[in-house]
This record gives C-alpha cells, structure tokens and sequence, in this order.
C-alpha cells in the first residue's frame, strides 16, 4: 500500500516531506522559503483556528488587526527584542516599480525610495505597543485582552514545510494590564489555554514549563512554553506564552493612571500559535500508511465510498450511501460521499486512507441487501460490518473512541521516550540510542547549557512547572540542582 | 446629544471620520496610508467574513493560502497587468538589517540584498496561476474552486481609513475550468453571491452591471461589479467579479488534456470584496447620532443598561437584567449586559447608540416592578415599554423589522437619487445639485468617457445587466447610443 513513498524508518525527514506532498497539504512556491498551504492543510488550519478563537474569546479576548508593515527604527526600542527579531526579516526599500528604460519588463524606481525602511512583521510586539500608547490613560482603560490572526515573516535560512517556513500564519495575543499579578495570570491562563488544545483537539500530550534564558523570547522576562515529543524522538516548541514584565510599556512610554492616581508603566503578555502546528499534527500521529488526524481537527471526519458494478448497483447503492451521509449530517458530523465514477473504490480507500480520514464507510449491492456496511478506523486499520440501523451513533462514538486512542498512544509513546539520566556518559548514550525527552539535573548556567548544546544538539526544551522537585547534580558540571529539567534535539 | 462630532450636512468626511473614531472601528498608524483596525471595527469585519466564507464554501469554493511575496518578474508576463498593479506597490529589496556600525539602532544590511526583487502581493493572479500550471494536467484536476482571505498592499498616495488604505485585508477567490461558458458561469454566481451579500447582510440594495474598458481589472476580459450609493450621493464599487478568459493561463503557460486529449489554455475568473465594505457600511447607515448598523453583522444586537440608585435596586434589577440576557442569547441574540459601575445609565445610552447597537433594552426598579422593559430602536430611535413576559420574541423580531427598513430606506434613497439625463447640461446640472446615480447614454467610446471624466469627475459605474435596453444620443458626443448607462462620481 503507497509504497511509492518513504517509511519513517527508511528516511524520517522523506517521510514526513512525503506525506504533505501526497495528502495534498502544501507545497514549496516560486518564493523561496515560502509555502503555498493548499485546500486540504488549511482546511485543517481553519478547524484549528475555529476551536482556539473560540478558546480565547471564551477567556474574553477580542480580535483585532495592526499594520504588516514596522517602520525600522521600532526595532531599536527594546535592548533584547532587536537582537532577536530585528535581524533576518523582510526589508521594504522602495514603494514603486516602473517600465525598464531597456525594455525588459520593470525595475525598481529609484526616486521612490522609503525615508525609513519598513520591515514586514517578524512578531509585532512593537507596533502594538506603539498603538496601545493612546489606548491606555487610566487603569478604567485596562486590561486590554487583543489577539491578532495574521502573517508574519522571518528570513529562515533553512526551511521546511509548516515547521519552518519564511512567511507563516499565526495568532499573536498582547495583552495590557494594571499589575504584574494580573499579567502573569493571563500568561499562565494562555498557556492553559494552549495545552488543552493541544491534548484535547491535536490529541498530543505536552509539558507545560517555562524556557531558560538562552531560550527566552527577545523582550520577555519570562518564557512559558508547551513542548511536543516527535515520533522521531525530537521535541516542538507547539506554543508560547511571554510575560513581558515592563519592557515594551517602558520601550514605547505606556503608561497609565491608578485607582490612587499614580502614573505607572503598564504590564504585559504576548502568545503565540502558528501554522507549525499542522507539522506538529502530522508528525505527532501519522504512519507509514499516510497522514491520520484526530477527528476533532479532520476537515472530513468520516467518507463513504459505494462500491457497484452495474447501473442498477449503483443506483440501490448510492441511494442507500446517501441515506447514511444524511443521518451522519444529522449528527454533526463531517461526512463526504465520493460519487464520483472517474476512480476505482480501490483507488478511493489508498486516497482516504493516505488524507487520514479516521472512520471510511464502504457499502456494496450486498451491503444494500443486508442492511450492512463495512465500517474502517485509520488509526488501527480495523475494519467491522455494522448494521446501517443506527450507523451514526456507531460512527459517532468511533470518531470519540479514535480522538482517545490517539492521545493515549501519543502519552504513552512520550512516557516510554521520557528517560533519567544521572551521569554525562549516560545523558550522551539515551540521547544517541533513544532520543526523547531527558530528565536531568543542571546547574543553572547558561554556559553550561551552551556546552552541553554545542557538544550534543541538545537544548533545554523546559524547566516544567510541575512539583516534582528533588535535588541532584549537574549532569554536565556536577554543581548542585535544585531540580531536573528537560533536555532534548528539538525542531 | 454627541454634539462634538460633525453632522453630516456640516462635513460629510468629518462626519465619516469621527464615526470611525470614535465608535472605535479603526485609527491610523505608524506607518503611512495603514490603519490599525480596532476590535469592534474589526468584530463587524469577522462577521462580513462568517457569512461570505459560508456562502463561498455552499458554492463549492475552498480556502487556500499563496504567498505574501511575488517575484517581480511575475508582473511582467501579463502585459495589461503589469501596467495596472506593478507600479505603486511595496518591494522588498533586502532580508537583514545589522546593528549600524555608527551605534544608531539597525540599518539595511547592504550585503543581503535579494537577487530579486520581491513585491508585496497588491492581488494574487500571477503567483497563483504559477501555481496552477502545477495543480492542472487533465480535465479531470478541473475546475479548481479556491478563495483565499488575506492582507494585500498597493502604495495608494490619498488614503481614507477603509475605504483605501495602503494595507487592506480582503478576500480573492481564484477559479480555473476547462471552458469559458464555466468560467463565465462562475464570474456571473459569485457577482450574485456579493449582490445577496450586500442586500441581505448588509442591507445596501446594488446595481450589478460589467464596467466599461476603463475601469476594468488590468488583465481581465471583463469586470463585473455591484455599485452601491452612499449618503453624499457619491458611488461606491462593493466587489468586483472577473472573467479573465485565458490571459493568465497563456501567461502562465497553464494547459489541461481535454476529454477529447486535446491541449487546452485553461479560463479563468477572479473575485474579491474587501474591508472597503466595512466602510461602505458606515456611509450606507449611519445618522447624525452615530453608527446604524444592520442586525446582521452588528457585534452586539442587543445591549442590556441597567438602572439603579442603591445596593437593593442594583441586586433586583441585575438579577431580572441576567433573566433577560440569558432569554436573548437562547434564541441565539448577540447580547450584552454593560453593568459597569463605572459610568452612568445616560453616558452608556449615548455609548451604544454611537456604536450602532440595533436594540437598547432599560430596565429600572419599577420595571421590575411592573414586569415591563424599555425597549429602543437604533435606526428610528423610537421607544417602547414592552413586557419581560416573552421579550425574547419581540427583540428577535424588531432585529427582523430594523434589517429591513435600513434596506427599505437605502433602497429608496437609492430611487429618489437615480436620475436621468438626456443633454449634457441636464447631466452637469444633476451631479452638482444632487449627485447619486445618473443614468444616460453613452456612445460606448473610451474617449468620450474619458472627456466626461474629465469634466466632471464622473465615471461609468457600470453598465447594468438589466434587460432595459434603449436606443438614444450618447448624452457628451450626440452618437448614437443602445442603452443608457451608470454614471456618478465615486469613492
């Protein structure tokens, strides 16, 4: 089945490139380092977007939209954030093209050059904060709870479809409040709001923790993350949540007047989620036989394909297949009847099968007579005849059961890949032999973090925020640690 | 009441612009010619964009995202398109800034410039057709039904928030089908989606008509457009619908095997509306009293002000006020309880009259007493005391009656501002004292139109696809004439 393309054990990275391309996800564009997500990945994107807008306006956030465009000078405000975003982004010059004077299509117009440069958004921290100057004068005016849908752009070097591309979509939250309190509780209640989207619609467990400083957002005082484990051992970053203390109200002279009438710097957040996470998605659940997705995020939750010989098979059967998709309709559920006579059903099941539709119903001339149908999950390939009576409560409760099963097979393929390790020797052989998540002691340092990722590729994904703390020593220095953290090679 | 913000008789463009501002719908930026749209700008916004992406996805249609960025010589090989789009645009010239070697923030970095040049999408045809010749061998990949919501740039040098700013957000569906009878069939269901669109969320009756040469879409063979009539008597173009034959598939060299196994050039439409509808809007409703929005898309359809002189009052009239929220929102009412401490009952009347809130429900200690609520309507601002008992029903269908006279009375402004004129002194005459629609006859020569713009500022609005045809004098030349056309002066 689909042996035309790659196993995750033959080549990882082949695999998962294959399957974006064949289920029909993206593809690379004419721009290099910029994708092109065609309709069955957004698709997916538009289920993702739907569940978190409605997560975060359920936690009182509006929408809203800022210029794509950053006057340069911006980047300059915030010591940290320019080191971090203001390096390799898109650089508007000129805001005119004209004829060549050689007859060879058009050329940049000289005259029309910028005064100031404009860098097409990176993450927009700053243009934000510059609007919220005159949003905010007194704390009547506060919190401000703003999320963005957008574009953004950062020059990567190296890139790859939906984890790493030049131009992605995201949302940006930026939030303004009245106390530092205030503020934090809105960086843990994103990163709340991340993790159960995570579990719950992606159907991947993650660790909830916040980043060392190596790994801090440029311009945050504090970093929360959600991290992912991969199927090929690698950890993703699959959301953030930055409590940005003082500094862009400090940055941009945002300010606001106290119930006591003092004048004080407002506090902030930011979090983010891009299109990253269909990678994530993909690579979280899918196998050799193609994509599978979580039916909370399938674009199509179930397919039924008539299999017929004759006219008059096709008659009685597609009747009946209708029948079925109207009562599966009923229940709320995504259904699509491929009718259509230009392919074989053979051909049909590889095609679903590949796309990660979790339930396919197959009805047949015997089906009709009988009152069956043959009902296939993705997730496990197996496949049972079920009476047509009551199909959709059949169907209904294997979309559930398939969301489980595949959360429970993610955690429990993270716990196996989550490992101790005490000693350098044995921090070196898990992370060669297994990959995974390592728990190990470390001083504190960001040079010894440093070293350790310069000798392994390893990095901190997460300090997490459970209790469990316990004392040791440094797996790297042998320094005393408070608690372990967890390292991993990550995307 | 609000009488710190023009009348329309004052200053119409006044008057526009403070409702913007001051109802919180948008504000300008940092960076010239781009607005920050605000969250209750933007609210109405995601509303236009629920309903068209649903009436888009009944059709058939799918969304897809293309890149941001196109290659510069992407413009050149459409030759009408490249005089229309690729002249005031944003481009891209380099992908890094470095710290300025002199200490003042971050400057271009002079080695990073692009081979390229890359130009900010001012419309997608040319990436997407690039794409297409990829997506399209045989009859069989046809017709490919994709739209794609997104943000797109053109340098404009007079902007209006709105109605044109250098950055808009927007949506362009992008079809391809294996013959032009499909393609034009395509062009004509998606002018009739905006029409519908336009009467019945937005409640503004239009003229569907196709524009002369002149103001055709650079690269089409024909435009189609609805046309809507503001306030001030001034045209306003809501959404165009083209059909671009096979320009873009011959400059893109994209062809499909026929059934017949013949090479073909593959037809082609596209369509879009944008945040421009967000001002047509305002300018189609509103009074001298503030924003009058249609039901339809209004963010809150009903607000709910409590009144109240103590703590006693405050429980019992909130508690009734929570019984009546909630009756809304069961029948599905967007609806809002402002019970703020905050400000004052009167301030909040003024507030949400302003914002274009279509009901206004009151309620003091003597309605609960009474059982009864004061219920007010934005568009006539009359009021009426209506019992609690069943007050869901009667909101549910004032929201019904207020959609439908917003449509009644720009419908009929509409009629009492469509004139004709059969001399040219009788068509001078009408656009200095009135203005609106001016319907007259038109030799069908781009010179004459360009004459009559010259002189007037107006333009062909369109020529209708009504069946009223009519022999006459072309109204500037005295040429002969089949049918009248739409002239006005336009936004």
């Amino acid at each position: 089945m689909a042996k035309d393309f790659s196993t995750r054990e033959e080549n990882y990275s082949k695999w998962y490139n294959d399957i974006v391309q064949r289920a029909g996800l993206a593809e690379s564009s004419a721009v290099r380092g910029c994708m092109v997500i065609k309709p069955y990945g957004y698709a997916i994107w538009e289920k993702m977007q739907a569940a978190l807008d409605k997560m975060f306006k359920d936690t009182g956030h509006s929408n809203a939209y800022f210029p794509l465009f950053i006057p340069k000078s911006f980047f300059s405000k915030e010591a940290d954030h320019v080191e971090g975003f203001a390096k390799e982004c898109a650089v508007v010059t000129h805001y005119r093209l004209k004829n060549d004077p050689e007859g060879k299509g058009v050329v940049v117009d000289g005259d029309a050059k910028l005064e100031e440069e404009l860098v097409i958004r990176p993450t927009s921290e700053t243009i934000i904060w510059d609007t919220y100057r005159q949003w905010i004068q007194s704390y009547r005016d506060l919190p401000i709870l703003v999320n963005q849908w957008a574009n953004v752009v950062r020059w990567e070097m190296r890139t790859r479809m939906f984890l790493r591309t030049a131009e992605f979509l995201w949302q940006e939250g930026h939030t303004a409040h009245a106390t530092e309190q205030e503020a934090l509780d809105e960086t843990y209640q994103m990163l709340d709001v991340y993790a159960d989207f995570a579990e719950n619609f992606m159907a991947i467990p993650v660790l909830k923790g916040v980043k060392s400083e190596n790994e801090r957002f440029a311009g945050a005082v504090e970093t929360f993350c959600i991290e992912a484990l991969m199927q090929d051992g690698k950890a993703l970053q699959a959301g953030t949540s930055h409590f940005l203390g003082q500094n862009f109200a400090k940055a941009f002279d945002v300010k606001f007047a106290s119930k006591e009438g003092k004048l004080e710097h407002v506090w902030a957040t930011s979090w983010g989620v891009s299109t990253r996470l269909v990678g994530a998605l993909i690579m979280a659940h899918s196998d050799d036989n193609g994509l599978v997705l979580p039916p909370k995020l399938a674009p199509i939750q179930t397919v039924i394909v008539p299999i017929y010989k004759n006219n008059t098979q096709y008659e009685a059967v597609l009747a009946k297949a209708n029948e079925i998709k109207e009562a599966l309709q009923e229940k709320g559920i995504l259904v699509k009847l491929d009718d259509r006579d230009t392919h074989k059903p053979g051909w049909k099941f590889n095609e679903y099968e590949f796309k990660g539709v979790p339930v396919r119903l197959a009805i047949g001339p015997r089906d009709v007579e009988n009152g069956t149908v043959e009902m296939a999950r993705r997730d496990t390939l197996e496949k049972e005849i079920v009476s047509i009576d009551g199909v959709e409560e059949k169907v209904g409760a294997l979309l559930a059961e398939i969301q489980e099963n595949l959360y429970r097979k993610a955690l429990a393929f993270r716990t196996e890949n989550t490992r101790k390790a005490d000693s350098w020797d044995e921090f070196k052989q898990i992370l060669d032999e297994h990959g995974g998540f390592i728990e190990a002691h470390w001083d504190g340092t960001a040079e010894t973090e440093q070293h350790i990722k310069e000798e392994t590729k390893a990095t901190i994904r997460c300090i997490p925020l459970d209790e469990n703390k316990e004392t040791g020593k440094c797996v790297y220095s042998g320094k005393p640690s408070e608690r372990r953290v967890v390292f991993a090679r990550a995307y």
